[in-house]
């Protein structure tokens, strides 16, 4: 995923638009507990990959660690080869509605866009499960594409019948990866 | 998504396990805000379906409505044919970290299965956006599998590229859909 945006104190680009009340400083609907982290070779924005097939064409691999009490709900996972990992974007900013990022012509909203800066700043990754050992309660993963010390919200099994659609349709100047 | 879970106040079922600490009474680490509602022709638990695929053959559609702030982000997205939801499960419970669903032969860990009740009761739905009305905050969509009203979260474009893994695997005895 891209950190490239516009850190949360600085003025937005051309084209973009920030929400009125950021939801950083909103009370928030619902809480979320941190069930664990994602360990990354990624320390540095400028060096963590865009997106998954960035992250898999540099070869880092990608570790998940779930905290103690939630390493019980990791039984039965060891049998799927793909999972999707939801995580908290917990260093990027919430209240850029309309961006423009480098890789794009024009500013776009960002239910258009797998940026970081988002209303609640949950990313989802599909990755490859190349080991679990569920005891220990690590997660071994072909690549990710999150700083080192992202906070993990959830884990799913991927089921190609309901989350597989290889002729979805993207716009040809979308800024390919 | 399955609704037919124990309800939280019920004792679990044989081989199900729940959590010393209720992710649901804790302070949380991070909070969300609701962006919308999913409106959905299911009203009730028992005829909600438990996935897209039995939604899609149920054969109603759904609609998402963001709410007013929100909406100048859905600019571009009328350009992909489909979208990830994220939900918010607000009427599941989130402290049963190994559940015994009925499809299944014997219990197993949350994290292997797209049960709603989990620690961050977030759903993820990948379906076909069949109309936008950017102004209006609506998106038409193919399918839904989620009781009316629930929560919005999150709507991101789906990308083949990095989301489609039609090779995936799971288990033979999963207990299809």
């Amino acid at each position: 995923m891209s950190d490239k945006q516009a850190p949360q104190d600085s003025p937005p680009r051309p084209g973009e638009l920030r929400l009125a009340d950021d939801p950083a400083a909103a009370p928030g609907d619902a809480s979320v507990v941190f069930i664990g982290r994602v360990r990354s070779p990624w320390t540095r924005r400028e060096d963590c990959p865009k997106n998954m097939s960035q992250a898999r064409e540099r070869g880092g691999a990608g570790r998940v660690e779930v905290a103690a009490p939630f390493r019980a709900g990791l039984a039965g996972l060891e049998r799927f080869s793909h999972v999707v990992l939801l995580t908290w974007f917990d260093r990027a900013g919430r209240d850029l509605i309309v961006q423009h990022p480098k890789h794009a012509a024009v500013a776009r909203g960002v239910f258009a866009l797998r940026s970081p800066v988002r209303p609640n700043p949950i990313g989802m990754h599909v990755a490859r499960l190349e080991a679990l050992d569920a005891a220990a309660g690590v997660l071994h993963l072909d690549a990710i594409d999150v700083l080192d010390g992202t906070p993990l919200l959830d884990i799913k099994p991927y089921f190609a019948s309901i989350d597989a659609f290889p002729e979805a349709a993207r716009p040809a100047d979308d800024g390919r990866r």
